[in-house]
């Protein structure tokens, strides 16, 4: 079994569309993860967990002392999606460049697994001839490993 | 808005059944990770992100070198998931204690928010009561985030 072989379809997000928008997306469609795009390049520029995407809800100073967020109360807390109000996908990600988990299309399961379980990703993008051709989301390559 | 006014229903992996039933579980129904439970206590014991999972697909010594991946042949590499056969979760958690993802019944989204992005989970455990009543996971955090 080749990577190619267990890709599912997956959106790609353009990194410079509207956060909102690509929240809304991960959101409706209980994705685990945006895959990030740019029109310079048919690779994937970056994987965003969702679990990261969270982040963007947490005010500034939350962040730095976990212990204010005690201090909101009910209705400032239910609007902290309004953070992503005019920001784009480029300023929900991380400043310092992080390693894209990228797969070739002929890869093994084991290379496959090797690369998520690394960057602790809960999805590896499959890339054929220089080219996205799908993602590969860890539940996904579980039942295939399980099917054998 | 409340993280017990947002808890999906999740099954929990007692910690010492078979690894493999319980990597079914999350492959057959897409989980984004387990909940881990003893019989000792109604909290949850940890949480296990898929991605992690992944990880005992692949051999110790592709763990070291990640090069070596490459020379192990297809077939060798279907056969990943054989190296389940015998554990219990309780292998397939880290071996140094992880702080659990475990909010409270009555905090807000950005207390869920706050331990999701700073625990890097796919999912957050609420518990009400010192007993568990469900999981939030990322994907449905945001879409409720955005709702408001």
């Amino acid at each position: 079994m080749r990577a190619e072989e267990i890709v599912d379809e997956f959106p790609v997000v353009d990194i410079d569309s509207p956060a909102r928008d690509a929240v809304k997306l991960l959101a409706d469609y209980r994705l685990s993860g945006l895959v990030v795009g740019t029109d310079t390049s048919d690779k994937p520029y970056a994987v965003l967990p969702a679990s990261q995407v969270v982040r963007f809800l947490v005010p500034a100073y939350v962040q730095d002392d976990p212990g204010l967020a005690r201090v909101l109360t009910e209705s400032m807390a239910d609007h902290a999606a309004d953070k992503l109000s005019g920001k784009t996908i480029r300023d929900l990600l991380p400043h310092k460049a992080q390693q894209v988990p990228i797969v070739d299309a002929e890869d093994t399961i084991i290379e496959v697994a090797e690369v998520m379980s690394r960057l602790h990703s809960p999805l590896v993008t499959v890339v054929k001839d220089g080219k996205l051709c799908g993602v590969i989301t860890a539940s996904r390559l579980l039942a295939e490993a399980l099917k054998q």
